[in-house]
């Protein structure tokens, strides 16, 4: 069994070290032969690992001057960021196989950015897309994309399937996912042309396609893997976080409104507590871009110790289980299925 | 203080007649001088209007013998209920003048075709769009479109800002409703291209326009108006709408998980009924069709007779405050911006 390493960006994230440095000594790995090369700021790096003595014995700190902004443009953080930054460094050890994944909580867009320039894209991938885990009634799915492209061509979202369908086999261990398509409608006349065109590609497609799937499809967990464009998913996700957020605050009104709803949450604390935990966004953490000649996984921002401890589980698992192999191999079988789709556009 | 008459589609939604005529009878109108067409089967009508002294003595019972049926395609809807169908005639009504609003719990698409091609756009509004009322932490907010078209022009998300701001004044009173964009960030430089166009338009408009808003910032209550394309927005509202029956499933299993959470419930079930009801989709049913030239509203299809009753006041509500006043009116300020953008495009 070969020793894992995963690369950290430990500056990203509204809380930097204190936060990320403290998520590694959390996240559990089902081997015991995981390192970490930890780039950043090597003072509050080494003063959070003197917490954690374990945690120091398998990590190697790397310094670096340069922070990526958390609110810089993707352009802006290229000039400042390339090559010395911590999130750069952190990918590049992916590139250079030092690493088998990298893990940021850093901003979004440039991460994606750097990923995309150090990393590139595989053959038979157009775009990456960023893929989250969604909890849903039944258990969990993946959606995707979450936020790396708008809008999308049918060969990019027949792509998306593929990708997602590895990505699930991966952390689901489901061997045949169930694909589904977010459309405004179950019916097959609603929705945009590439929406169209793109499930009727998948309908002819190996992949395990179970037609479209309507926003409150998703919660209830009718597919496995929900595949949409970069803008509408992370519409998606940012409500379904916000209803969650007002659901809590109902209830929260509803439990302080008498004396009895008091004493009734008193009595009920246990359950109330196992709901906090199954409405906690940090549970699911851990976007991961598919699409890359690389692991990279983007931690939300405003993460806890906990929620970037499972964007850690994420990599790992995924770097584990040769997630880019399993990519791969469904890409081939969808390439001559794409040729044919893209051949007939030509006549 | 004239007559108001509402044109009902008594046959639309799931159950008919028995929730939609006990709908009526459940509505409440601040004024006294309220009248219904009711539109569908005569025998069904009738026997539900016999436990309904009140309203039969307001009511005109209108035969029709053909329903849309609730999945017909907006052309199939239309081949068959071309004139005859209660849908149609009950349209048909505002058309004449003999209603100044109508309600449908019918077929979305069929009832938006029919109302298009009946009712018309007025002049300076290129597409009709649907309002939906979504509650938030801090009350409700318009949010449009959530479901009419597919995509749009910076021109379209301005009229539909306007129309938006016109319904929120009709509808919550508010003289300078808040406006806002959704996209996915609050930074100028994301969104596709008509949305970064329509946020500018908006900026130089007389509109209280706020800037872009998040998917989570729809159930904060950020701003007064949310505009979208009926993409994006049908599958934000769809998805907000599973994640909050997500959540009552969640707090259902927690609050039935042991004998302590058990008891906890029986003490809290005042507080439990009052979360109830804010999560209840049919306590602020009624999508309004704005960009014709009557009112239109849209009970949703499963809404039971409190659902179907708010979609009546909705109705009489639209009517009573002229909103179509209100929209030309404020389409009419926004024309001559409109007017130069288009101008400048030519260059």
């Amino acid at each position: 069994m070969s020793n894992t390493v995963i690369a950290i960006d430990a500056m990203g994230g509204d809380y930097g070290p204190a936060v990320t440095v403290a998520g590694l000594a959390r996240a559990q790995s089902a081997r015991s032969a995981i390192s970490y090369l930890i780039y950043g700021n090597e003072d509050l790096i080494n003063a959070e690992l003197k917490k954690h003595k374990a945690l120091a014995a398998i990590s190697t700190v790397i310094h670096c001057d340069v922070e990526v902004p958390m609110d810089a443009k993707p352009s802006v953080a290229l000039r400042q960021g390339r090559k010395t930054s911590g999130m750069w460094r952190a990918i590049q050890a992916v590139k250079e196989g030092e690493a088998q994944a990298c893990v940021s909580a850093g901003n979004t867009g440039a991460l994606m950015a750097m990923s995309k320039i150090i990393l590139r894209t595989p053959t038979g991938i157009e775009r990456p897309a960023i893929a989250a885990i969604w909890p849903t009634i039944r258990g969990e799915s993946v959606v995707l994309d979450v936020g790396a492209n708008i809008g999308g061509t049918a060969s990019q979202y027949v792509q998306f399937a593929a990708m997602g369908a590895a990505y699930a086999r991966t952390v689901f261990g489901l061997k045949k996912p169930q694909i589904g398509m977010l459309n405004i409608g179950t019916e097959e006349i609603k929705g945009t042309d590439a929406v169209k065109e793109a499930a009727e590609l998948l309908e002819r497609s190996e992949l395990n396609f179970k037609g479209f799937v309507e926003g409150d499809g998703i919660g209830r967990g009718d597919v496995d893997v929900v595949v949409t464009d970069g803008f509408t998913g992370n519409i998606a996700l940012k409500t379904a976080e916000g209803t969650a957020r007002q659901m809590a605050e109902y209830l929260r009104q509803a439990m302080s409104s008498s004396l009895l709803t008091k004493i009734g949450y008193l009595f009920a604390r246990g359950g109330f507590a196992a709901l906090r935990t199954r409405m906690d966004p940090n549970s699911s953490n851990g976007g991961m871009f598919l699409g890359l000649n690389g692991v990279v996984v983007k931690s939300h921002g405003g993460a806890d110790v906990d929620g970037f401890g499972t964007a850690v589980e994420v990599a790992i698992e995924a770097a584990e289980a040769d997630m880019l192999g399993e990519i791969s191999r469904r890409i081939e079988k969808i390439q001559a299925l794409l040729d044919d789709a893209w051949a007939e556009s030509l006549d």
